[in-house]
């Protein structure tokens, strides 16, 4: 294995694949994470596994799809007993710490089921998602909810932006021409600038706060997880970032009237949304699209800053860093706000990953096609830092041969992606029930799948029809297609990951039937004929003998070598 | 509800429904359980959720299917945080204990990862499957392994039955004419007597342990779980009921040469087996036979005492009584050994159920067709308590409305059972991978399914075919008939429970997205007029404001009717 000593796992929330210089936006420079690409591999072909962040990110955490982890929505806890990344490599002698977003839910009730106590060092880890909270910050905080008094908010009191929310009144809000709060809350103050100065914004404070993690990490190894929350809303960026873009400096909304004409039962109730209707607005789109795109121009800046402060503390040639995304934005696309459908504005992610090891050099700056997912991240990091990628726990595949330039056997040949609406108006305007609401994408690279459990299935095809504004869910020419597809969702759904607690490789090396039978539990023995000739290929097992002297009294019994 | 304040749960260990008279038997009579399918109600569509003791018990006591828990074969751990039937009862003032057996692996690893201490109330209870281990003894002692010390092996040594391991030398071992010990692991003994007096038995003593437990729990509500070993192998039963029967006694063998010819690549592996080559010839089957059957009738006679006992402490009429079995035996039908498939001897289970309440008067003696499944018990026994049967938990509905003469709507209409063979030689043989040894069934009455990863599906036909000795699953004929099955499968598969710490009651009854808003988290909000409209439908809700001042204060924040 190569060099790598330490991850710098860096994710943003709801950060669309194609607002990047390097992934082709025409307007929107983004150097620093360019830089990146250019010293790394930036993936063409990663999706998250639901276009939602709770449940995308506890399957990057974990490495395995939803179906596997079971947390489907943003407020489902994730269970008790997964293990994420922090699980994987802290005993690896890695340091996990995580600053900024997970979206993780705790199961309290499992905690107390099983008497976990919550201030104990096992508790505080099962509570925070495997990771050492340097700096846990889910980024939302209205005055009416969530936390009351993050360390952020503390922090901008320290600095003279004095409120009862200082997040909500300084950080998301812009302030008007008589020095009226404008709410961040409300989109048509999107592109206005945040009453907190830019040094002083999340983005900034979130990114001092890795370079303070740094530094406390010195000598250690360390993954560490920084998880911005923007451009995630409140869509507000602070001056001068708020200001530097215009609707113009875009793409024009992809959709269509057709789209409208006749819409699947489940697209349609998701476009009758409120979110979707606004976002649908071409006044909406034009503010929104300025601090959306702000906020991403601040993040470069700042992981500018970030790698500066690695490359000072001498860690740029033994850190894997990636860059992602939990999943897109709609922006107004296909007449739908945020997240949740499977389009590629929604689904599809940025991740470029830099891998520091020679291994690496010969794909540096190149761009690689292959279908990946979210869930190769984890067996990725644990694959870098020499570990074994476990597959009996792991749904994701380790990206390492790709970012050494191998063309690994078997890669695969679709990606999954999952979505749970129970939680959704679309649940209650459809009636369906809380059990029924599983959407699941299986995308080949051309054609896009949508099973919709009792609704027929949406289905595009991204070459004839790229900007996929043609559901052929219903088309009778398709139906062969369709079945095709299907069939590889019924593969999928046939091999889950839930034999978690017995390694793959147990099972290839040991000889299960053979270990119960030199045990002593004879099943299918007629007589001492039948075990006598079976015996015989128990001969070269000495060591097993020497370290169970009771099995070897046992087997000399049985073969009549000992009455006593 | 009714008037069931206790439960009391007999598990038999690879019993086949029709070895007991009240299922049809023609020679082996047991009264004493065909009694309580007087009382009670017989399932004659009953199926086990895996053809193998841990995978099936799992499935029993979890209330859920094998793709829900995971443990999917005997040395499975169950993953730490799995609720079991003493997890859902014990909060509503149940002891739940285990008299026997449960085959369950603890999931050691998790529990370390999570700082459970083993001594615990909560690491005990996690380690014994939820129960409290009144008496544990999963029942398979050979010299060489498992616990070395066994109570009952105590226990015999205190009576006078001394030996090293007096499980094996006196209650699995005949005597020969010189006083050799005859063992009980070689098929050849299996009709001979057992050394040791039926009245000590293991059957017997776990009986007595039974009513130990009913003396110790006194007025306090119980569910107890007397799980049998019996019978299971080692097939040997004491005096007199070893020779009660000859082979002459019972069914012949259901067997066909066709069966052999060309057959299901992955049926090919398992008849190749060891076990299902020794099960095939007569002279085993004429040995094995007589011990299985007298292990039956032993049985019987002890539940007789066990029904006495339970009468003389006047709880007859506030227990529901459950006999059932983990899964059934080929005994040499279908040229098999042991279990493992999905014929019917080794997937159909007994399952009688006697509900004490009034409720269930109508239904006593009577005889259900219903599909039910093993899963469907744990729920039943919640309900049955007086507690909300979860589904978002469950795989298995409460059998209430059954046990009560009612016609529940859409019961199911298919029983699913799952198997996964990566621990058994039929692996080895074909070189299937671990991860692609997952075997699926899915039986509507009368056609059944068998999914077979990448090898062909099989498919029998039990109307035309009721000995399921045709495997239709490459016949061209039947192809949409398989499509069908097929698909219920995949709808299956496209439903599970892993959503587990979310209730569906929950999501039916709260209005998330109102929630969110309310909370003071605005998506879609494009201005303040946009947020007024809206905010109208808020007023109902003055209990939610008065426990939450500071929610409160921020919607009228928000409504402009505070600007502090």
């Amino acid at each position: 294995m190569g060099a790598v000593r330490n991850i710098l796992f860096i994710m943003c929330d709801q950060l669309r694949w194609d607002y990047l210089s390097c992934y082709g936006h025409p307007k929107l420079d983004t150097p620093n994470i360019d830089g990146l690409a250019a010293r790394g591999v930036r993936f063409d072909g990663a999706y998250c596994q639901s276009p939602v962040c709770g449940a995308s990110r506890m399957s990057f955490y974990t490495g395995r799809y939803v179906n596997s982890h079971g947390a489907s929505w943003n407020f489902v806890p994730l269970r008790i007993g997964e293990q994420t990344i922090g699980d994987h490599l802290r005993p690896r002698g890695i340091r996990a710490a995580l600053v900024g977003k997970t979206h993780m839910r705790a199961d309290f009730a499992g905690m107390a089921r099983l008497g976990i106590d919550l201030h104990s060092d096992e508790g505080v880890l099962a509570a925070e998602c495997g990771f050492e909270p340097f700096e846990r910050d889910d980024g939302v905080h209205p005055s009416s909810s969530h936390d009351p008094n993050p360390r952020y908010n503390r922090y901008l009191r320290d600095h003279g932006f004095e409120a009862d929310n200082p997040w909500e009144d300084w950080a998301n809000s812009a302030e008007g021409p008589d020095g009226e709060l404008l709410s961040g809350w409300y989109l048509e103050n999107s592109n206005k600038p945040a009453r907190v100065p830019a040094e002083h914004s999340e983005t900034a404070y979130m990114t001092g706060r890795a370079i303070d993690f740094l530094d406390d990490a010195g000598d250690e190894p360390f993954c560490l997880h920084l998880s911005y929350i923007k451009p995630h809303w409140p869509y507000m960026a602070p001056a001068p970032y708020a200001t530097m873009y215009g609707p113009e400096d875009t793409y024009p909304a992809v959709r269509s009237d057709e789209e409208k004409r006749d819409p699947h039962p489940v697209f349609g109730a998701f476009i009758d949304q409120r979110v979707s209707r606004t976002l649908s607005r071409d006044e909406v789109r034009d503010a929104v699209l300025p601090g959306y795109m702000g906020m991403i121009k601040q993040i470069d800046d700042e992981i500018g800053r970030l790698l500066e402060a690695l490359e000072a503390r001498g860690r740029m040639d033994d850190t894997m860093i990636v860059f992602t995304s939990d999943h897109g934005d709609y922006l107004g696309d296909h007449w739908m706000g945020e997240k949740d459908l499977f389009h590629q504005p929604s689904v599809r992610i940025p991740l470029i990953v830099h891998d520091p090891s020679p291994e690496a050099d010969a794909t540096r700056g190149s761009a690689s096609d292959a279908l990946v997912e979210a869930i190769d991240l984890a067996p990725t990091f644990v694959e870098a830092i020499g570990g074994y990628p476990q597959p009996h726990i792991f749904d994701g595949r380790s990206l390492t041969p790709l970012l050494h330039g191998e063309t690994p056997d078997g890669w695969r040949s679709y990606v999954i992606s999952e979505y749970d609406y129970a939680f959704m108006d679309p649940r209650r305007a459809l009636g369906t029930k809380p059990r029924d609401c599983w959407l699941r994408m299986v995308f080949d690279g051309r054609f896009k799948y949508v099973d919709c459990g009792d609704y027929r299935p949406m289905l595009f095809d991204l070459k004839e029809d790229p900007q996929e504004l043609r559901d052929l869910g219903a088309d009778p020419a398709c139906e062969s297609e369709r079945a095709r597809l299907k069939d590889l969702l019924f593969d999928w759904a046939m091999k889950p990951r839930h034999r978690v607690t017995v390694t793959d490789g147990m099972l290839e090396t040991v000889d299960v039937q053979r270990n119960i039978t030199e045990a002593g539990v004879l099943i299918g023995y007629y007589d001492r004929n039948d075990l006598e000739k079976a015996a015989a290929s128990w001969q070269d097992r000495p060591i097993f003998a020497a370290f169970n002297p009771v099995w070897a009294k046992a087997q000399k019994k049985l073969r009549g070598e000992d009455s006593s």
